[in-house]
């Protein structure tokens, strides 16, 4: 039995074998052939194999996440079918060497093609050549390729990491459990994991080294622990483990339909954070009271080009007919920082997380923004929609913002098309500068939404990415509750609401102190909507209160965690 | 005549020919060839050429900047008569190819051994390669390469960007001016340049396209105007701009002895920011009250392995001594970000602003951090000592980095060595973090200084090296004023004092603000304090302080430019 610690980043129990998403090596050697037709033979074999096999994943994946992300595995087909690459295979193979080597040949040659090009668009496409060729490879040296797209089995995944659109393929009925050695808890995997409430451990360092594929593995996502080859009587222990947190939710079944008031009876929106209108799902059955932040960039991305305005006014349009009326906050594109668009072409970075990025690429890019926002407001008339902007420092920016937006407004209502006349228009305070100045922002702006995981990097200057300096993503950190204070304050001089929709928001540390300071709205992952509001149900806002002079003049994270441990709960 | 527009970053008027620091392209054909000894003979010309080339320059480098930073010139004359080198290449010329291709053949070999090793320590070392390579392939070419360390006649240098070491060893008896395509008013060139008062205009992004070399140069460093063949009478009028620059100088003279005290009887300290002992001197001759602001990265840079005790006990003693007894502020080391030192192998990093550097990285690495500070305990006695950590972004870091000098110090004490006992401790604010909770910092620190460039970067979340986002890079912005009278107030209501050691201490709208709040210590550039001390002297502290709260409320950077322009100045 083995023991790894990680960082628990999605709660809950997860018990089955491991799936290792490691490469296997497909090394060959170059050898003399005789029998060129034999081995043109084995060429055709392994093309029609590869092409089966694309066919079932393009079915499967259409089927799981429709035809926009099922795209990438159609230009695989059409690649694999593409004549002038296979004819200079078997070119190749006449020159008496093995299939192996005459594909590797000319792949290389593709692909080196194609990354010698300025244009990342091009670039990507050597990148399709190097997955069929290596589809293709595998079917000729005999080798599985890992493919957790085609699971038929439970299993856990354990990997170096996922990337954003290897996770939104995750298919949840097998996979039951997550483990990669990097990550930590605002990654991107994590917060999908959340989202779609598989257990995960991320930031294991060890996991892809000291995890054998196919060996049974626990995944403690509540503690942090990956346990390989369990006793039995640690299995056992763990089993229980997971009825518990079964029942621990049909404890908190209850909750919901019930409103998210405090024991005082101070009332709060506990909404949802999501990334796709499917998300939208997890919300309303846990009981959500709306959407605290609809992120828009998934829309953009694993794919060739821009959405036009009429896929995106389908997607806004679904989730807010999904709501039903209730509130719905949808943030605009925040791309740049670590997610990249490869068809935008943006110059590489010496700092993406301080670069171009979200509001300052669409002020500068303004028909992409300017698209997205007819798309919002034609959706606006289904449902309760509000819009945010991301990455705001300056007022300014704001300023120029909210123009276009009444810009584009007046243009549809000129046209005769209808929008919405009560939607509000806020935006994130995740620099500290929008914190610093929120009562001039709160002026003119219908409310703010405090976007933690970025505020706390920039306010102590260390990327939540960098395990060097991820101890400094501190959010009970005295200068990160200060700030949140100072921004709900001027909010409320202002008559705004304020909500957050970070992290921080579903943290059962952070509850009671955000209650007391009177956050409004709490945005979280849908797995965590029903033990906030139970959490909130037995607290009192009044009891709390008093205690927020002391907490915000402690002097660091840990004070401050111990005093809420020790004293508030 | 031409006119280019770029940042102007150290004032003065310089007029020269160009020196274009543009590679020249050192291209050759394979060639083969009959008469071997000859083409030998051709390669010992090049090497003897090669070899008296860095005879002079390593002399040179070794009367201007001193033993450390000619060494990398040793070390390539050491690499020059490597006798394995040389036989290669000579044996490649035995196979009938011409000994440009020889040399080529060889040392790309050379080169991509060192490269693929994994320390950065050997890739550069393969940077020491390819500079020899360069000059012999240089000879045998008959191309003249720029070597700007052997200048002669005054010029304008005109260049992509200088790195910091580059800029290290302009000679300033003949480089006038300098011109570069890229760069900002915070980044070390600018610095440099400003330190050495030799005007210069970056982020020209042009002028090495459009100024050919030798071609005479205009260089406005306070408009940042760049003219290229000025007609006789713009030269005329730019001739009579340098005489008024220099009579404003004249002006500027008497305040050398004067104390810094604003027209209403208020002292404040004007000081300097330095970056090697050597600047020192300006400092004394421009009267500047201290040092506000030691960088002992330098110390550290240019060279093959950390420097010991030893060697930084000398600089900073002989610093010390200069200033006799004036106040002396030493920052420790705040490597990492874009200041990286090869031989500590440091990991890449994503956002490198956001990562292992300074304190976190001294914290981390202690053997590194107790060696400075025993170096600075020793030189204490010498003078008027004061030390600060640079990047504190928590109390936790504040409390440990003290504790280290505490425990150094104690040592020393107990092993009969000097210390001072009146050396204060004080810190950078230069992380929001820092400044949002500098009441709590006032109270463990002996003094607080600000570190504008860096603050304003976290502050706004944007890179001030990066031009996509670079006019986010506010200093009048009502954020920053607002985290810096936070600053001011916090230490003053704890009994202590406030420096500021950014690039906006000597900024012309600023002082009268930062004077207003009440900011005790203002350190720049040598070459900005004495219209800096002119400035205060016109200014009075009691006048300018009811307008703050107007100005704290103002909402954008240029609104309050415009308040300070029109009502206070």
């Amino acid at each position: 039995m083995l023991e790894i610690n990680g960082i628990a980043v999605s709660n809950g129990i997860a018990i089955a074998n491991a799936y290792c998403l490691v490469e296997p090596t497909l090394s060959f050697e170059k050898v003399e052939i005789s029998e060129i037709d034999a081995e043109i033979e084995r060429l055709k074999d392994a093309v029609a194999k590869t092409k089966l096999e694309l066919e079932v994943i393009h079915e499967s994946a259409m089927l799981k996440f429709g035809e926009e992300k099922a795209g990438i595995f159609s230009a695989h087909l059409l690649l694999l079918e593409d004549p002038e690459m296979f004819s200079a295979i078997v070119g190749k193979i006449k020159q008496q060497v093995n299939a192996e080597f005459a594909l590797d040949e000319v792949s290389t040659m593709y692909i080196n093609l194609f990354e010698s090009m300025e244009s990342d668009y091009m670039k990507e496409r050597a990148a399709d050549i190097r997955d069929v060729a290596k589809r293709l490879l595998a079917h000729l040296l005999h080798i599985e390729l890992p493919d957790y797209s085609r699971l038929s089995t439970e299993v856990i995944i354990v990997a170096e990491d996922l990337t954003p659109s290897m996770t939104a393929q995750l298919d949840k009925q097998y996979v039951k459990g997550i483990v990669t050695n990097i990550g930590g808890r605002t990654s991107h995997s994590a917060i999908l994991a959340r989202s779609m409430e598989i257990p995960a451990v991320v930031g294991t360092k060890t996991a892809t080294k000291n995890i054998k594929h196919g060996t049974s593995v626990i995944v403690d996502g509540k503690s942090g622990k990956v346990i390989v080859d369990a006793t039995e009587e640690v299995k056992e222990f763990y089993l229980t483990a997971q009825k518990d947190f079964e029942q621990e939710g049909q404890l908190l079944h209850p909750y919901i339909s019930l409103p998210s008031v405090s024991a005082d009876g101070h009332h709060v929106k506990i909404v949802g954070n999501i990334g796709t209108p499917e998300d939208i799902e997890a919300i309303v059955t846990n009981g959500g009271d709306g959407v605290g932040l609809f992120r828009t960039e998934f829309l953009y991305m694993d794919r060739q080009e821009l959405p036009n305005e009429e896929e995106q006014f389908t997607a806004y349009k679904k989730v807010l007919e999904k709501m039903e009326g209730k509130p719905t906050v949808i943030r605009t594109l925040d791309i740049g920082g670590d997610k990249e668009l490869p068809y935008l072409n943006l110059a590489n970075e010496m700092n993406p997380f301080l670069g171009y990025r979200a509001i300052r690429l669409c002020l500068d890019q303004q028909h992409i923004f300017r698209n997205q926002l007819r798309s919002l407001l034609r959706a606006s008339v289904y449902g309760n929609l509000k819009i945010m902007f991301p990455m705001i420092a300056t007022l300014d920016e704001f300023r120029e913002a909210k123009k276009l937006l009444l810009e584009e407004q007046q243009k549809l209502i000129d046209n005769g098309i209808p929008v919405s006349e009560k939607m509000e228009i806020g935006m994130m305070v995740e620099t500290p500068s929008a914190a610093i100045i929120a009562d001039l922002f709160a002026k003119e702006a219908d409310f703010l939404s405090i976007g933690t995981n970025d505020l706390i990097q920039y306010t102590f200057a260390a990327d939540r990415m960098n395990e060097r300096v991820s101890y400094l993503y501190q959010p009970y950190h005295p200068a990160i509750l200060r700030l949140v204070k100072m921004v709900i304050d001027a909010a409320h001089c202002n008559g705004k609401w304020v909500g957050m929709c970070g992290e921080m928001a579903g943290d059962e540390v952070a509850i009671p102190i955000l209650l007391a300071l009177g956050l409004d709205e709490f945005s979280m992952s849908a797995s965590s909507i029903l033990s906030a509001r139970s959490r909130i149900a037995r607290l009192s806002k009044e009891k709390l209160m008093p205690h927020m002079e002391s907490i915000l003049s402690l002097t660091t994270a840990k004070e401050v965690e111990e005093y809420v441990k020790n004293i508030l709960i």
